[in-house]
């Protein structure tokens, strides 16, 4: 099977869909550049522009953070997303899981009532409590959730913005203070009003 | 989109293909059958009868838990497959590994270099190294693969044969034999070998 992933770079091939997929790592990737800028909200246009990503694709990602509590979206022309709590409190997990909802790491079949042996009746031994192979599975699952679970926005922003040297984000406020003038002006030109 | 998966049962549907697959699934319970019977080999097409699954799909199972030295494939009309190495020596990973191949969790596109303000031209603060989103996947990733290494054949046979009573095993070694007696007897009716 082959997967395909438009972007405004070009296309991505890939012969099979990560677990944890492009929206997850675009949602992660936005939601860094809002860490400490609760006062400058950023639209998914603004944020797509940035990142060099489809905005169709950020504006289907938006709606899944706002509703898991993760972003909040601020009116007005000038508006767009912040964080809607402290960036200590939101975890990858929370942010894997409000991207893409319940979905579980495997799928039991439970093959084993199945058993040629048990002539279609399988005994209450057979199928009682959780196969021995997907308990395996649930640990495996529960480990990779746990290590979402450790990192927050804000430990990994912290790594991320170690990096970066000063004048990186003072460039960065300009260019977002610019995107927001732009906004306004654009909205003095027309009444229609657009989603963040 | 809709991955779907035949089975002699019917027809499963799934919104997404789970990270750990049915083919590992099945190939997990196939080999669970063959600890402790390194006398008494099991073809694929037995295996698919006795767990009411496709003959075909296990048929592409085989192969790669062959190649990767996990199972033997014993030759002679009466021959089947047999554990490789000892149970104990074959993890959920292994088999995992040995199925899925080189899968990973998450897949990195470098989101980081494509940032507008870099105009093109990333300098190498912002792409040296493993970007920080990319190293909590991996992080994720390890813990996942370390509760699959620390589960065994063997550890997890012994929790599937203790809910089974004696009276299943002397049934299934029975099925067994006739299994290899009919094998027999159709080689005496056609020189025509087939691959276990």
């Amino acid at each position: 099977m082959i997967f395909m992933l438009t972007t405004q770079r070009g296309l991505f091939k890939s012969a099979f869909m990560a677990h944890l997929t492009s929206s997850v790592e675009y949602g992660l990737h936005c939601l860094l550049w809002l860490v400490g800028k609760e006062d400058q909200p950023l639209s998914s246009r603004d944020l797509a522009e940035l990142q060099g990503v489809s905005p169709s694709f950020l504006a289907k990602i938006f709606p899944k953070l706002e509703k898991a509590g993760i972003v909040l979206s601020t009116g007005g022309v000038r508006g767009g997303y912040v964080l809607a709590r402290p960036a200590d409190q939101i975890s990858f997990l929370d942010v894997v899981d409000a991207i893409e909802g319940d979905k579980p790491l495997f799928e039991c079949q439970e093959v084993r009532g199945r058993c040629a042996l048990f002539g279609g009746d399988a005994p209450g031994w057979a199928t009682a409590g959780t196969c021995a192979i997907h308990a395996v599975m649930l640990q495996a699952e529960k480990a990779m959730r746990e290590a979402l679970a450790a990192q927050t926005l804000a430990s990994v922003g912290a790594r991320f913005g170690s990096k970066a040297p000063a004048d990186f984000f003072s460039s960065f406020d300009s260019w977002a203070q610019g995107r927001a003038r732009d906004r306004t002006a654009r909205s003095g030109r027309s009444a229609k009003t657009t989603p963040p």
